[in-house]
């Protein structure tokens, strides 16, 4: 079965609605919403209403303050720490990526780390948010739940820890970095396990040290750092900044969010921002990220290779067509969601007419 | 033959007389010898004396400003630009990183960018330097040559721009992180190459992308990217930040400081500090961090492992190793320094007695 398509603005609404049926207050319900059906707007698939049915058993469980009381409490010029009384993640970030921009403008650069966050989706949502303001975000995030080892060892201390970055181009889209430490994302082991695929050498180890293949067997070994020993190095850093320094779960206080939907997670983030201004005219600076970007799409290419990406060309192109063309949602997912929507008592997601009528007949 | 070993002290003083006979003014060649003997007392030997012959021939070519105004040219409440007038890049750095710890005392956080500066030695020297300052620092540098394609081409437009980070402890040695954004740094080639030794593969590619494995035949092929295209998007970040972002050169501008000992290189380099007493107590966070060391240094090890290490605890062994017992240089290398050191009228460089005479008799 081919892939239905929904409008952007029908998946926005109908996960926003599925939250007010849980008793979240509708502007945080269609705050939360928006940046999930953005995330699938993007392509990011992994992060956006695919998450709709565990957020919702997570709130039903009780693991997410409904109504929480998202603070600052610690603040200087350049930087703030943002307190999300364990009230969704998107909320959390959003806030500590507006107070960032806010005190860049003066500052020129602001940092913000939040403590007591959630899963707040994409990192790159988060970094590319600056980018409107003519300034530029770099983000890090610890990771859900721990599926990494240090390097040489066997016992899952670290997450996949990503790193984002958005910085903006002039008439060129955005270079925009979202990447985790580990070589493969656990939602693409998981991608592999639904297809039926094995995983190519290099993404897991068993607990021998020995290549992993099967998917389906992904519970018996551990994921493997980009670089060896460079991505456990990077992956620790990025635990150390976005959870410890902000007073966030990290290591063995991290709380596998896949299998326990009560425990308060105490999720860390951070952002730091950086505006373009403080640094001479943005115009400039944009101009040459462009040429850049052109030198680089231009370049001479390998034998075989048809085209050289920036990071965030992909995603860009997606964001357009899914605007013009509607989101693809699997059927599978899409009954899933329906699943859930009669659950709810809410409207099912309509999904437009197929684009090829003939394949799905 | 084995190497010889030159006290810390002895070096530092041998580098400066050096840089002194060139007509570089005593501060700044003390602080330049102090910096790169530190390179070498914690084992970053492709960074500190064995660049004093290049260093030397570029201040002889004219490649380097001795008398340089290293100036800030942009400034808010938390960033900087500092204008390094081509001066050698220890200075640049160096005065880079003090004005980001002033800033971040009162701000909390800040980000101070180099331009016009030059070749700086190992990133971890800097990103060290807030640490004695219960300071945390992050370090980004444009490479001083293109040996990086971008992912999928065929044109060396990145170089191997390094990340380093260093994060205090208390008990525990800080956790630094020095790396390349590429699976081996040149550095690494060229010593295989000396050594008569094949690379493994992964490190490089030929023009065909087939792997390449010989050496000696380096100038044929490209540096891969750690985790395939993510390492290619972390060099091109770095470039970004450390580069574009500060008016320093980056992709095309690259100068080859190995190939041209006198254009202007307009290195860049960035440094953010952040201050821990802003987010809280920092003997509480160094306690996190010892915690943290701890469980990673004592946990399951996959077979046949014997230590788990931390980022920047075999470069802590061995500043306490060679501050005792003095540091290694080989005799080719203390041959090549004493050739110039006559070359330069300066006292040469001499070692101790050998640790085992019978070796080298």
């Amino acid at each position: 079965m081919t892939a239905r398509h929904v409008p952007h603005d029908a998946l926005r609404r109908f996960i926003a609605s599925a939250f007010v049926s849980q008793g979240l207050p509708a502007a945080d319900a269609g705050q939360v919403a928006q940046l999930m059906a953005d995330a699938d707007l993007q392509g990011s698939d992994g992060h956006g209403v695919i998450r709709l049915p565990q957020y919702i058993k997570r709130i039903r469980a009780g693991g997410i303050n409904k109504h929480p009381d998202i603070r600052v409490v610690h603040e200087r010029a350049a930087m703030a720490v943002v307190h999300g009384d364990n009230g969704m993640g998107h909320l959390v970030v959003s806030k500590a990526v507006d107070i960032a921009i806010e005190k860049a403008r003066s500052a020129g650069v602001a940092w913000v780390g939040t403590r007591y966050s959630n899963h707040a989706g994409p990192a790159s949502l988060y970094a590319r948010k600056p980018l409107q303001h003519d300034m530029l975000g770099l983000y890090f995030a610890v990771g859900n739940a721990n599926h990494l080892p240090p390097w040489g060892g066997a016992e899952m201390l670290l997450s996949t820890n990503p790193i984002a970055a958005g910085i903006p181009g002039g008439d060129e889209p955005p270079v925009v970095l979202d990447m985790a430490t580990t070589v493969a994302a656990y939602g693409k082991v998981k991608a592999k396990a639904k297809r039926g695929e094995p995983m190519p050498e290099g993404w897991m180890i068993d607990r021998q040290g020995r290549p992993l293949l099967d998917p389906t067997r992904a519970g018996e070994g551990f994921l493997l750092p980009i670089g060896e020993h460079k991505g456990y190095g990077l992956a620790l850093i990025v635990g150390l900044l976005a959870g410890t320094l902000g007073g966030a779960a990290m290591g063995r206080d991290v709380i596998d969010f896949n299998a326990d939907h009560v425990s308060v997670t105490n999720t860390g983030q951070a952002i730091l921002v950086i505006d373009l201004a403080a640094f001479g005219d943005p115009a400039r600076f944009k101009a040459q990220v462009d040429k850049l970007v052109r030198d680089i799409r231009g370049s001479e290419r390998l034998p075989g290779v048809e085209r050289i990406w920036l990071p965030g060309e992909q995603s860009h192109d997606k964001r357009q067509r899914y605007a013009r063309d509607g989101i693809p949602v699997s059927a599978v997912l899409l009954d899933e969601l329906n699943t859930l929507a009669a659950d709810l008592g809410i409207a099912p997601l309509t999904p437009l007419a197929p684009l090829n009528p003939e394949v799905t007949a």
